[in-house]
C-alpha cells in the first residue's frame, strides 16, 4: 500500500520582516495546529519538501520542527519523518497554581501562600518585596559567569561549595573576629537545609532538643518530622530567659540548642551580650551544642553579640544565608563548625541532595564581591529601620501591642488583646479581606493565649492593617 | 589629642591602559598590602583626599574602595573611614580540597572524589565530562534570562517549580503516553532529593523497603539514614529476579520498591515489556509503590518500557531529571505522582529545603525548548553507544566479565573473577595508579563474591585500565 503524502502546507512568510523566518514558520504551523487545521497524527511535509515549497533552506526548516518538537507540538519519529503531535483534550494547564481551599496550617499555609498572587498584602510573608532586593547585582552577576568558560559550569559542584565563594564567607565572618578556614564551610541549599543536614547528621530519634519559643515555623515542622522531642525556651526582648535555659537544660539533656541571635524570626528581637555569654555558659555546663541561626546577620546592629565568634566554634555550629540581602531565589546558605563536624555534615549532604548548583554559587560570589553589595546592605538596613518604626507605630493605632521595639529587620510580632477570636481566626477573617497574616501558632511549640501576629515591615505599612483591626 | 593623618599614598595609574582605573587602584593597594606597605589597622586616605591626590573622581575611589571591602582587604567604619583590615597570620586557604587521606567508603568515597582533581582516570565517576554535556545550551540559555526582568528572578520561585518548566515536563512525560496535568508534577533539587523527600514522606522508620540489588549508592545511604528495613531484589540483564519480587514483597509487606526500569545505575541493564508488566501486578497484589527512578530515559530506547506510562500513575511514582543530558550542576530533577501525593510532598519539600532556584529553573527550560536539545540528546545517546562497544572489548581484554550488553548509557557493569583480591584492595590499587574505580559493594546491600565494578563507558576507553587489570 502506498503511504498517504503529506499534504502541502503554504505559510505567507515576509523576508523583511523583524521576526525571523523560522520564528515565523513556528508561529504559523503552531496556528494551524491550534485551529486544526493540522490535526493529531497528520504527517508533516519532509524538511526538504517544505523548504522547496516555502523557498527557504532546510536549516531554517529543521530548526523550525525542532522548536515545535520542543514545544510539544510536533513529534520526531526516527526514520519516518515529523507529525503532528498528540493533543491532549486536557484544558492547557494555567502557570499560576490555583490551590483548592486554603487549609490554615503553619508550614503548609505558608508555602501555598509562596504561591498565590491573589493576596494583595502579603504582611504575613518571610520574604521581602523583590524591588527592596538587589536586582542589579544579580543582574551584574549573571553577565560576569556567561563569560566564564562553560565546561566549568557543566560538572558538578565541589561536596563543599564553590571555593572562592567560601572564601568570601570565611572573610565575611572575619568581619565579626570569627576566623575559620574554609574546610570548615560548607554551602547548603539555603538556611532551611543547613538545619535540616544538623538534625539528620547530629540527632537520633527521640533525642531532645531545645529551640526558641517562638520559632521559624519550618523548623518546629522539621523537627516533628524527624520524631525527636523538642523543648522551648521563651524569648524576652533581651533575648532568651537565661533561667529557663538553665532548668530545662538540666532537666531534660539537650543534644542541641537552635537560637537566633540577631533579628529572631518571628520577635524580631537580638540578645544582648549577657545573655550570649548566659547561653555559652549553660551549654558548657550541661554538655549541648548551639545551632546559631544566624541569617539577618547583616540586618543587625555592628554591635550585635555572634555567639560563634564567642565561643570560638567550640559549642557553636553557624548558620548562615545571604538570601535575606541577595536574592532568595539563588537558595543559597551555609555552615561554619569544627573540621570533623564538617566533614560529616558534607556526607550527609552528599548523600541526600548531591552538590549544590555552582552556577548559583558562582551567582552569589560575584554579587557579594562586585564592590557595591555593602552600600545595598546598608541601604536595606536603614530602609527596614525606618519601616519598623512606621509599622509599629500604624499596629499600635490598630490596637496591637508590640512585643519589642526591633533594632531592624524585617519582622515586627505583636498581641491583638481586645478580642474573643483566636489567631486562626483573625487570619481566615484578614485572607477574605486580601490580607495576609501569619498567626502566631505557626511560630509556637503550643497555640498562645492571645493572638500573636508576625508582620513583615516592608509590606505592613498600609493603612487596610489598621482598618481591619479596627473592624474586628 | 589630634587624631593621626593618614599616610598619602600615590599609585601611577594608566588613563591610557585597557585596565579600568577603579581596577588598578584595587590593584595597587592590594599589591601595598600584600608587601607589608600598608599594614592592619592603618586608616586610608579620604575618599576625596585620594582622589585629589590621584586626579581620578570620588566614584572611582569608592568603587575601589568598596571591592577592597568585599575582597577583606580593606573595613569601613561607619563615620570613620577606611582601614587595612586585620590580616589573619594563617596562610591563606587554597581554593582546592585537600582531603587528609581518603577512606574508601561507598558515598562518602564518591563524594570526595567530586572534588579531588588528583586522580586523572575516572573510570568509577557518576557523571559525564563537560564536553560531552550542552555547554553551549546552557550558555544560550544563561544569555536569555539575562534578559528577563530582574523582579522575577529575586523572588522565592513556586513551590511547585517553575510554570513553564513543569509545563515543558508535561509533554516531555507526554511523548512517552504518560499524560500528567502540571499540578501533578514537582520539581526537586535533583533526582536524589526527589527519593529523599518521597522517603520522608512516605516511610516510617521500620517499614520495609524493596530497591534493586545492585542499586544508587545513595539511595542505600539515604535509606540507611533513615532507619528503615531494605531489602534487595536482584537484577538481570534483562530487568529484574520477578520471582524473587514476588516471594519477598509477600514475605515482608514492603511499602515501597525503588526501581529503574531504563539504563539501569550500575548495571546499565533496562526492563523487558514483561518485566515491567510482572513487577506492576506484584505491586497490585502486595500493595506497594513503585518509584520510578528513571534518569535515564532520555538515553534509552524507544521501545522501552516506562513502568509510570503502563500504570497510569496509579502505583507508580515517577522521578526524572535532566542532569545527564543538561547539566548536573543545574541540580534538577521532578517527581510526577497523584494529585495529593504531589502536595505532600511539595509540603515535606517547602519544610525542609523551601523551593528550588527559580534561576536554574529558568535555565533548565530555557535549555529544553530552545530546539536543539533534541539533537544534543540524540548525539549524547549515539556517542555513548559507540562508548559502550569500546569499552566492553576493552573490559574483555582486560579478563573482565560484563554482566550484560547494556543498550546504551553511561554505565557497564563487569566483575574480575581472576583474583584473590577484594574489589576494595583492587581500587585501592587502582588509586594509586591514578585510576579512580568504583568497586561492587559501594552498590550492594552486602558486599558481593566477587570483585565487581561498576565502570563509565565516557571516562573507561584507556589503554592504562587494560595495563592495571593486567597487572594484578
Amino acid at each position: 500500500m502506498k503511504r498517504a503524502q503529506a499534504k502541502p502546507i503554504l505559510l505567507s512568510l515576509e523576508r523583511a520582516s523583524a521576526t525571523g523566518l523560522v520564528e515565523q514558520i513556528v508561529a504559523g504551523l503552531a496556528h494551524l495546529i491550534a485551529q486544526g487545521t493540522l490535526r493529531s497524527g497528520e504527517q508533516l511535509p519532509s524538511v526538504r519538501r517544505f523548504g522547496t515549497d516555502q523557498g527557504v533552506g532546510t536549516s531554517t526548516v529543521v530548526e523550525a520542527y525542532e522548536r515545535l518538537v520542543a514545544r510539544g507540538l510536533v513529534a520526531a519519529r526516527r526514520g519516518a519523518g515529523f507529525f503532528i503531535a498528540y493533543q491532549s483534550p486536557q484544558s492547557p494547564p494555567t502557570p499560576v497554581f490555583n490551590p483548592p481551599a486554603p487549609v490554615i496550617d503553619s508550614a503548609w499555609l505558608l508555602s501555598e501562600m509562596f504561591a498565590d498572587e491573589r493576596v494583595p498584602i502579603k504582611a504575613g510573608c518571610g520574604w521581602l518585596p523583590g524591588k527592596w532586593l538587589d536586582d542589579d547585582g544579580l543582574h551584574q552577576a549573571e553577565r560576569r559567569i556567561i563569560r566564564a568558560p562553560g565546561a566549568q559550569q557543566v560538572g558538578y559542584g565541589h561536596p563543599y561549595g564553590y571555593a572562592p565563594l567560601r572564601l568570601t564567607i570565611s572573610q565575611f565572618l572575619a568581619q565579626w573576629s570569627l576566623e575559620v578556614p574554609i574546610d570548615q564551610i560548607l554551602t547548603t541549599h539555603g538556611a532551611t537545609q543547613a538545619l535540616d543536614l544538623i538534625i539528620r547528621t547530629m540527632v537520633k530519634r527521640g533525642d531532645t532538643v531545645l529551640i526558641d519559643d517562638p520559632s521559624y515555623c519550618n523548623l518546629i515542622a522539621m523537627l516533628r518530622l524527624a520524631d525527636v522531642n523538642v523543648i522551648g525556651i521563651p524569648r524576652t526582648p533581651t533575648g532568651i530567659d537565661t533561667n529557663a535555659l538553665e532548668n530545662l537544660a538540666r532537666l531534660h539533656k539537650p543534644v542541641l540548642y537552635f537560637t537566633t541571635s540577631v533579628l529572631h524570626n518571628p520577635t524580631g528581637t537580638s540578645y544582648t551580650p549577657a545573655c550570649a555569654m548566659r547561653v555559652l555558659q549553660a551549654a558548657e555546663r550541661h554538655g549541648f551544642w548551639v545551632v546559631e541561626d544566624d541569617i539577618f546577620r547583616e540586618l543587625g546592629q555592628p554591635n550585635d553579640p555572634m555567639l560563634a565568634a564567642l565561643d570560638g566554634l567550640q559549642r557553636v555550629i553557624y548558620v548562615g544565608s545571604f538570601s535575606k540581602t541577595v536574592a532568595p531565589s539563588l537558595r543559597l546558605g551555609f555552615i561554619a563548625c569544627q573540621r570533623e563536624l564538617a566533614r560529616q555534615l558534607v556526607h550527609t549532604k552528599m548523600v541526600l541532595t548531591l552538590t549544590n548548583s555552582e552556577i548559583t554559587e558562582r551567582l552569589v560570589h560575584s554579587a557579594l564581591t562586585e564592590g557595591h553589595h555593602r552600600r545595598h546592605v546598608e541601604n536595606l538596613a536603614a530602609a527596614l529601620l525606618h519601616a519598623q518604626a512606621r509599622v509599629n507605630a500604624r499596629l499600635l493605632e490598630a490596637g496591637l501591642t508590640p512585643f519589642a521595639t526591633p533594632r531592624g529587620g524585617m519582622f515586627s510580632w505583636a498581641k491583638f488583646d481586645r478580642t474573643e477570636l483566636s489567631a486562626r481566626d483573625i487570619a481566615d477573617l484578614a485572607r477574605r479581606d486580601g490580607i495576609w497574616l501569619a498567626p502566631g501558632d505557626f511560630f509556637h511549640l503550643t497555640p498562645p493565649d492571645q493572638p500573636w501576629f508576625r508582620f513583615n515591615v516592608a509590606y505592613s505599612d498600609v493603612p487596610e492593617l489598621v482598618a481591619f483591626f479596627r473592624g474586628l
